[in-house]
């Protein structure tokens, strides 16, 4: 039976780039070394590097005002990588807080400069994308979290202002296109859409840094790295690599346009079985809900841990949702394929039949 | 023909590591899903990491006074991070200085506390490990780069002194036993002799944290990492695996105790026809040599790039010297077959015969 991954994170990646990795893991581009055992100044995996950041220049059509650089460390890294950057002691960064991972970013940013939250979705346990709140015109940038995993809101429309948007993309990155323009810098830990665990993507405006006076180490300073093209050490070769694979598969997909286009009408199949079925309810509002993560419960919790075990036996895995919110995630990233999707959704018709 | 990796790092890992680990790409212990899409949540992930953990302690013999972290960020993190956690201000580190690595490991200690570097082999391009140097016996701590890749010198015994030792191992942890009572904290970045490129071992003896009063950010704190088994974030769980069967393979060859009897003996083979040869010699001195990386030269440089050119076609890889040192390197770690260095020997051997 084909089973598919519904898994929050480290997530689904595509069959074929998941081949052509193990096929390197042996044999690295027929050099009979395998990727785990070669020199990252060799020619192919300074190529592969090369290719990498190029892919993500292109799909977001970046130009040469941004840098992209492959780290190490995770989302929760830049968490104080980014203040530490770009923000000086007496200057205000703004926040917005959709959820666990806006906070920690906030919990961290607060040791760097002052930090103004200038909107938040905590009084109903992040079920939605708060709007129309008041932007400060001389904050340093604005902080937001683009798609929240564990709630499964999602940004629909970046906020309105000239202020700099500095944006965690952990759970979205690649799903959609994005208005270049508007971020001075985008970060996202790579296990969601664009790779396995160990590799973190940082795009940055160049002109936004240099603008901090305070020590910081090599390893930590943006420009480092820059400098060096992600290699000042020796970087995490084979999550780089697999994400230029999976950059690649995005490309031969269509692109962001194309992604975006599969990713609406997979959502909308679970999305529209939602709001049909009696049994079940979302926990986000409709007009923020995320493509990558539906969140839902059972009005009865009692057929909980039953509807679980029944997707399991049907192959469909990682369903249990995060415990902050309980009940279930459906996370549907762009690896994801539409038929384990219409099984989860036919799975909950079957269900309200079954209890009706 | 088979091919010989003598790359300093990333570098050679055992043939049953790498088909077990391209296995587990395809389809993680028998689940349908790859190592590189399961969560890191999943219970085969947790015991991966629970298993490599305390393989490092079984190889090392630690006791519970001893935490085993995976972290990222390679040496080039702990750098920084050592003096962050463990070295207050009005406190002074000691370093012994034996090259590149060394000297980045002072320069980031100088933004934490005060440093005294109590010896150093700089002025012979690192030829040698300084002895019989004064350790002041109030330091914090004594750092001590174990085995030094670029000059292919290595300590042989361990500095005198009731200081603590901190060692960054990166190039020849787990190539012989180690005298753990006189550490606080060893670390490696795990290219070498240990895994594939990012993942970084961290022992920390827990009497030797909480004694800084700096606020660090979460990632850097060992303590989060403590308190989470190395799963505050997502680690890089692949990396972290690929470890846990070098580990594996490790003791199965016979635990460090072997592991030192057959890097003596690989060595032996190549430092013999070293000194046997009339045409090559090495760069560190005889007491000092490195077990791991040997380096050596032409009497003749214009005979190098023939050399090396030889060693391609007879399947010796990744032999060209660090810059810093020209002439050859041969990275001779655990992994590395004896065939393949008598081989290069032979060469050697028959280069001179025919340069006569």
């Amino acid at each position: 039976m084909k089973k598919y991954n519904f898994s929050a994170g480290p997530a689904v990646l595509p069959r074929e780039v998941i081949e052509k990795a193990a096929s390197n893991v042996l044999n690295y581009n027929g050099s009979g070394f395998s990727i785990l055992e070669v020199s990252h100044r060799s020619k192919d995996v300074v190529a592969d590097m090369d290719n990498a950041i190029a892919l993500v220049k292109e799909l977001f059509g970046l130009g040469d005002e941004f840098e992209v650089l492959f780290l190490q460390g995770g989302a929760s890294t830049q968490f104080f990588q980014v203040p530490m950057n770009l923000l000086n002691e007496n200057e205000t960064a703004g926040y917005v807080n959709t959820g666990a991972w806006s906070k920690k970013a906030i919990k961290e940013a607060k040791a760097f400069g002052k930090v103004n939250v200038v909107a938040s979705s905590e009084d109903t346990n992040y079920s939605y994308i708060p709007k129309a709140y008041d932007i400060p015109s001389d904050l340093k940038y604005l902080h937001i979290t683009t798609n929240n995993t564990i709630f499964g809101t999602q940004f629909q429309e970046l906020p309105e202002t000239n202020v700099p948007l500095i944006a965690d993309m952990s759970s979205d990155i690649f799903s959609r296109p994005i208005d270049a323009s508007k971020f001075d810098l985008i970060y996202a830990g790579a296990q969601k859409n664009m790779g396995p665990a160990g590799v973190t993507l940082v795009i940055v405006r160049k002109s936004a840094l240099g603008t901090v006076s305070r020590y910081m180490p090599a390893m930590l300073d943006y420009k480092t790295h820059i400098e060096n093209v992600s290699m000042y050490n020796t970087p995490p070769v084979f999550a780089m690599h697999v994400s230029m694979l999976t950059l690649e598969w995005i490309k031969s997909q269509g692109g962001l346009t194309a992604m975006a286009a599969s990713n609406e009408a997979k959502a909308k199949i679970l999305y529209d079985e939602l709001d049909r079925n009696s049994l079940f309810y979302g926990h986000a509002v409709k007009e923020d809900r995320s493509l990558m993560n539906v969140t839902f419960r059972l009005h009865n919790e009692e057929f909980e841990a039953e509807f679980l075990d029944r997707c399991k036996k049907e192959g469909l895995d990682g369903l249990k949702g995060h415990r902050s919110v309980g009940g279930f995630r459906a996370s549907i990233y762009n690896a994801l394929e539409a038929e384990g999707i219409q099984k989860l959704a036919d799975l909950m018709r079957a269900f309200e039949a079954e209890k009706a």
